[in-house]
């Protein structure tokens, strides 16, 4: 099989780029990754060439190109099904993609507030209407399916959902919102598992500042 | 099997309800429909007894609750795998997520500007920033996919990602936003299927106006 080449952006700030990259390497799932760093508009002239829409992350494998963090999960999904990225009861699977579903599409409150930024000192801001809805929202979420699973991720193991919730795990603790302990043992569960801490150590490693992203 | 319930809005108004119905529908795929009008804010209080999210579509499946119109679908097409609510080659199936997941979380200046309204007559309107780009970019997604398949819809025959776009047609002809021969013959298409002309019927019998949605 051809090689997986997963093009992606700063690691500090892509929030859309952390969820694929993430899912396969918690899975161990094998691809290139390519990282292209923001340029002045938090985007990079090459992003036009790679991508359909001018955005990342974008998958290439061969001629195909796979976009939206999600499609390509659900890519990838097919191509290694043993793999695990989805849940494996049929229940917990259609519950595990409408969360994801609702992330890819909602809580634009509080994405646009608060910026992913793993580099961020903690340190709480004031928040426009609404933000403190997606937040009570993704609590339930996370709350709900945990009990569900007995967790600790959201449906037992690391899963695709997961994924999709990460840069949430990060604005909850830069900017401060929440201290709710269940929520907290969540955000403990990702922060301790070898993919964010891999993803979190290259963070580290990177030089670029984006002044647009720094709330 | 237990009966697929769904629960939708106004027919007229609810460009998210279309998306799970038409694709339902369009695939011989039996459920109940429940329709539950909009009340004062496009919304009703019976929308949080019903759905997790307190908003419409929503699969009721016994006990299970499916949300976002693109996970019922995911839901619904493993149920029925022959059903063909997905393109059957891999790479066709990737394109069609890749197009829907851009739906879902994206043109925003679109949705913004022109609501979904399937009695509106056809009269165009003064457009804010951004509706123009947006228009630009479904028309070439459109264009590609047909080309790649022949047509006369996104993959061949009808699928989900059609579904996914069905409100978008719409929106292009009563707001008058193109005349691009081959945007119009993809358009056409669509409302020749018997599952749009079914949904039509039903908008032109219903009484409600939502005054929100009147743009």
């Amino acid at each position: 099989m051809e090689d997986l080449i997963l093009i992606i952006a700063n690691k500090n700030y892509s929030s859309w780029s952390v969820r694929p990259w993430i899912a396969l390497t918690a899975k161990g799932i094998p691809f290139r990754e390519e990282l292209i760093p923001f340029g002045p508009g938090a985007t990079h002239p090459k992003f036009r060439e790679l991508s359909p829409t001018g955005k990342v992350p974008v998958l290439h494998h061969g001629t195909l190109r796979v976009w939206e963090s999600l499609a390509i999960i659900e890519y990838v999904a097919e191509l290694y099904p043993d793999a695990g990225l989805w849940p494996s009861e049929r229940e917990s699977r259609s519950l595990a993609r409408s969360i994801s579903m609702e992330m890819l599409s909602g809580f634009r409150a509080l994405r646009g507030a608060c910026p992913m930024n793993m580099r961020r000192p903690v340190k709480a801001i004031e928040l426009p209407d609404g933000v403190m809805a997606d937040v009570a929202r993704i609590e339930a979420i996370w709350r709900e399916m945990r009990q569900r699973s007995g967790g600790p991720f959201l449906f037992g193991d690391f899963s695709a959902a997961d994924a999709m919730f990460a840069p949430v795990v990060n604005r909850f603790s830069t900017y401060d919102l929440t201290r709710d302990p269940e929520t907290v043992s969540y955000m403990d569960a990702m922060r301790a598992h070898p993919a964010w801490r891999a993803w979190e150590e290259a963070v580290l490693a990177e030089p670029w500042i984006v002044p647009e992203d720094e709330a």
